[in-house]
């Protein structure tokens, strides 16, 4: 069993409103000194694989097909072998 | 100015239906080897302060109050000095 940390996060490029949004709420706060502010996605996900190579497959698979969106979102997973 | 990675997590004893969602489509698409889905955040900030202790108490108090529900959520940042 391997248990996957999965980071999804907006392409550099693209705009993220959500960050835009708690950026301003952030400032209205009187926490002027933020910026920049970006928001992902960090996932929990247990796998059963025979091996480590098998999960690291199927997890970058349902990267790639579920939870990322290739157009506007880059990935990136670390796996641990749990019990 | 310091780069504020923020990591938001529900607390192991909170439900997360989002997970139980993105559970049930990984089995639905035929990735029945998976389990135990978590779905949590992860947040950048830039932040101007004078030192690395301003810069930590500032995203701790931010995440405290604003970024992180106390009563379901745990958090933790790490803090890298950036230009």
């Amino acid at each position: 069993m391997f248990k996957a940390t999965i980071y999804v996060t907006l392409k550099e490029s693209v705009l993220d409103p959500q960050g835009v949004a708690v950026q301003g709420t952030l400032h209205a706060l009187g926490y002027q000194k933020v910026s920049d502010v970006r928001i992902g996605k960090r996932m929990e996900v247990l796998i059963e694989a025979k091996d480590r190579q098998e999960a690291e497959a199927q997890i970058a698979e349902i990267c790639e097909k579920v939870l990322a969106n290739p157009v506007i979102e880059n990935f990136r997973f670390e796996l641990e072998e749990v019990a």
